[in-house]
């Protein structure tokens, strides 16, 4: 048996770094402003505790591209290096300098100094988009600069150079096939997305804008340049602040600076703050929602600590926030994990369920402060809270406090005010409790009106997942049963011990059904005589409360349990008004055609309030309807 | 100034494959598959050529849990190794086995032997999930077999061992933290995901099935195993095969292979295969499509050398053709690089032209052969030729000869001839031919009548991007305009020489449209007289095609050009028939109340046509229309 150390042939090592390191090359530049923040960061730490004898003073990151010379330089002023800290940090891969300067300087203050020092092979990135990078890097300490130059194969020069000032500037000399990173507006890009939050002012400019030649100039005279600056970074972002130290206004502006494309104002927000047993801050907002909840998903953005990392917060969040937008920034979420294997972790769970908390405790002290502001706000919301609600058994529990069920009349219960509201006039015959609603107050207007005229509540339930959750709350309260008000004619479906009186003869009745299910398409529309109020409607169509639900479970995805039922045919009951004056007419009408006329006609007007009249049978319908007013 | 070589810390190369290598750890099982494939593929190619004297018989590979001792086995029957060629494979990471093969044999055949051979560091993946990794291998050659250990720290120990049969088991001592890698379902699942088309059969079994003890057993008695085994992939799939070799119901299964869980048939596919100036094989199939364009990208499976790599085919496949599902095959699509480069690169732009031009060709083809057939197919595919019209320009050239235009008739003409059709009646008198369509047959049932009554031919044209082409259309066909039926009364639409005649005076017009528009909520209509045939509807609401087909155009997405459109309200004209009796009435009625009447339950129709009748004004109009009927 022999045994012995692996070894790594370095040759191999730089095509693997840039074959294999990331998948998306543009990271080098997180990576290398990652390095030069933590290099500025540690400067800054050392003078803090006394260590380094040299003025910390406002120091900036800078970016450059230079177009002609195919250079990007990026310069910082921070610890610097020498010539022996080049040798040992940069000349031996993967030996990571910030968990060794994290190790030796944590007794000394007790927490790390903000180093994000999270991004091991840092630096190499950089040769997968560079044939030759340089180092050019002046210490704190009183030493002279070094300069470091390696085109990609593991031979390096170091040499002593003139730099005075204190920091490190790398200077990426861009492969052919990577120019896109000289390009202002993909630099650009690139630092707005990864670096907008970084805690040290970061610089870009360039030099390539140039202006035009004037007119006599020689072929070879220059162009004159111009410098365009600025600094592309807030350092300080509200969610590194405390909640005391900023007001609406401060969240307002924070949210434009996150979304500057974003017209509308969020409604309100959530500042997360917490330090155990994790670290995680941020601020989420709850933006107008609409119906559709996959449009609106991966707008909160994941950093770590001010890096940004991803939009992706699936499996951090629970799936119906993911429809907020915002900030958090952990740097206890594990990242280089599977997704599954994220969900089922123990940190990230308490995360999830940190999260889930403080938006149901903002919600219920929103709701409690100023419920109107908040019913107001209530229909932009809605479809998160009940999408909450549906999934998440802790949230729905406090959910019970602030969840509102409005009519469509614009009134807003909490579902135990509505109870006690409507618990007198919705009580049927057997004790449940009935609460109607509809999903559309235009489509749906004939049925609400004639729930109103008894005097019932009507709410307006329209989000997408209603079934579902309406499904749940029937599973959850007793003797509780919710209908849309087309489910059938209000009579019956709020059943009371009256007895209702037909002005027809048991015998007119048998007569009247004979002739209707003889003239109406039997197999769309089952003919049901009922003895209603002589104002109501003659015809009435309707469509079962049960099998509806069930569709609409489907469309909705997740299911109504009964599989391949969303393809049924609809099924509607034709409910015909015994005491209606036309039904008298109809049944009393001598000559059979004309009491088909009668019949067609009534028909096609309930169908109208069903919106079920369509294409030729309406045009037909307004033909005939001219005839009749002229 | 020194000079020197960059170090590899191999100490901290572990942790950095932890960490970087991969960010999703199941990776791990298709690099270990893979390389056991290239070891049985080396060993074929030896026997082929007479290099290795062994019998190459049917080699397999085999996966195996051992629940009990943590341990996943990847066990081939390929190659071997000696104890020489793992001193010098694995001891030296990256040191890439498979390209000094290459580089050897491939003067011998002139090809590369179907190596898979392209995932550097592979082997090292093992350590993502695995504390301790072994490796037992026997070498083809007549050399004693070798026991390689390492603890994913670099130091390993190497033995001889007692295998006795040829090939390579690697165990894995799967971490803690990764266990899920031991369950059947998990292994199942990604074997099925990366290794359901690899060239070599993989059995899966496990020990850990484990039964019921009998009543009497003692504490440490050892359960009865069952192993379940079976062949879970298909080594030849239908892409590697040559088009000749296949039938129809070859195709038809192999879709269902790739999507069990798809219960429709596909409409066609089609056959790619070619190897230069690139290699790719695959199979694309037309699936049923709908009218929601996003729900159905990402179902085309990206594979290198029967290797699942990807579902995302983004810049390899044109978009219009994301909708299609399939396998691509292709050694020669860089993976490991941005996206953006990828669009850029050249042989992933001829790649894509290929593919585009293969598709426009089979449809060609389908289009001759059985154009009946074509036609029947046309609704459930012309959202993606439509799409591809828009986006590809050599699509839209090509397309000129297959793309059809249905009519609510259900006759389907190509653009040519659709042109021929209607030249005659349907040029207005400045010698634009006007070509009708409708978007929806219900809705726009009255207008589509009024159109046909003419002798007009109308168009049915309801995808979600027909503004967008017929933009397109418009602006490649010179004196050709598109106009929706609704746009205007038909009339107007085509505007012949004939002169309309009025039966109303100029001053009976004057009074009439006096009280019109002190009648009729003007800020919603704009009324209009206009002389048409005495048998037209006496009112008619249009909405002019320009404005409507903006608006049409920023739903849609890709903006109609002028930003904020979208949010314009609806504005529609009310077209009065002078000639229509109902109007004459109209003037003359003596009460205004009477004439309010009259005109209200008319424009009460026209709203009706529309489709703009609603909520309360519905149930108003039912319940006057129920007097009326009496």
């Amino acid at each position: 048996m022999s045994t012995g150390t692996i070894n790594v042939a370095v040759e191999n090592i730089f095509p693997l770094i840039k074959k294999f390191l990331y998948s998306d090359h543009e990271i080098f530049l997180r990576e290398l402003i990652s390095n030069a923040t933590d290099a500025t960061l540690k400067l800054k730490h050392l003078t803090n505790i006394g260590e380094a004898n040299v003025e910390y003073g406002n120091p900036i990151i800078e970016v450059k591209i230079d177009k002609d010379k195919k250079q990007l330089h990026i310069i910082d002023q921070g610890i610097g290096m020498t010539k022996e800290e080049v040798e040992k940090y940069i000349n031996e891969i993967a030996f990571s300098g910030a968990e060794e300067f994290i190790e030796k300087y944590k007794d000394k203050q007790g927490e790390d100094a903000g180093i994000i020092g999270h991004f091991g092979l840092g630096f190499y990135s950089a040769f997968m988009v560079a044939n030759k990078v340089e180092i050019i890097t002046k210490s704190y300490k009183d030493e002279p600069a070094a300069h470091w130059t390696c085109d990609g194969s593991p031979n390096y020069t170091l040499e002593e150079s003139s730099k005075t000032e204190r920091g490190t500037e790398i200077i990426l000399h861009i492969s052919d096939d990577e120019t896109e990173f000289l390009e202002k507006g993909k630099i650009t890009e690139l630092l707005t997305k990864y670096n907008k939050f970084m805690p040290i002012p970061i610089k870009f400019g360039m030099k390539t804008e140039t202006l035009p030649k004037p007119e006599d100039a020689k072929e070879d005279d220059k162009a004159p340049t111009q410098e365009v600056d600025n600094i592309i970074n807030n350092p300080n972002p509200a969610w590194t602040k405390q909640p005391t130290e900023l007001e609406e206004k401060d969240y307002a502006s924070f949210y434009r600076e996150l979304y500057p494309m974003q017209f509308e104002e969020p409604l309100f927000n959530i500042h997360l703050n917490v330090d155990y047993p994790f670290n995680l801050t941020g601020i989420l907002y709850f933006p107008k929602m609409t119906n559709d909840m996959n449009i609106q998903k991966d707008k909160i953005q994941l950093y770590q600590n001010q890096v940004f990392v991803t939009d992706n917060v699936e499996g951090i969040v629970p799936e119906f926030l993911t429809m907020l937008r915002g900030v958090i920034d952990s740097p206890d979420i594990p990242l280089n994990v599977s997704r599954s294997y994220l969900q089922a972790d123990g940190a990230v769970k308490k995360i999830s369920s940190y999260i889930t908390r403080k938006v149901a405790d903002k919600l219920k002290s929103l709701f409690n402060e100023n419920r109107e502001d908040f019913e107001k706000k209530w229909d932009d919301i809605k479809i998160v809270i009940e999408y909450g609600m549906l999934t998440e058994e802790k949230f729905y529990e406090k959910a019970q406090s602030f969840a509102l069920f409005p009519t469509v009349d614009g009134s807003y219960f909490t579902f135990e005010e509505l109870k006690d509201k409507i618990k007198d006039s919705q009580t049927d015959k057997d004790d449940k409790l009935v609460i109607l609603y509809a999903s559309d107050k235009d489509e749906q207007h004939s049925y609400i009106q004639s729930a109103k005229d008894k005097g019932y509540e009507v709410l307006l339930l329209d989000s997408p997942i209603i079934s579902h959750l309406i499904q749940k709350l029937e599973s959850t309260n007793e003797n509780v049963t919710f209908t849309r008000v087309d489910g059938d004619h209000i009579d019956n479906l709020i059943k009371k011990d009256e007895e209702a009186i037909s002005k027809l003869s048991e015998e007119e009745k048998e007569t009247l059904k004979t002739f209707l299910t003889d003239t109406i398409p039997t197999e769309k529309f089952s003919v049901q005589l009922e003895a209603m109020d002589s104002s109501a409607n003659p015809f009435i169509i309707t469509e079962p409360e049960f099998m509806r639900r069930m569709k609409d479970m489907q469309k909705s995805g997740g299911g109504g349990g009964m599989f391949g039922m969303g393809n049924m045919p609809d099924m509607y009951n034709l409910i015909v008004n015994t005491n209606h004056e036309l039904v008298s007419e109809i049944l009393h009408t001598k000559t059979n055609k004309k009491k088909e006329r009668l019949v067609n006609q009534a028909l096609d007007l309930a169908k109208l309030s069903k919106n079920l009249l369509k294409g030729e049978e309406m045009t037909a319908f307004i033909k005939r309807s001219y005839e009749m007013i002229k």
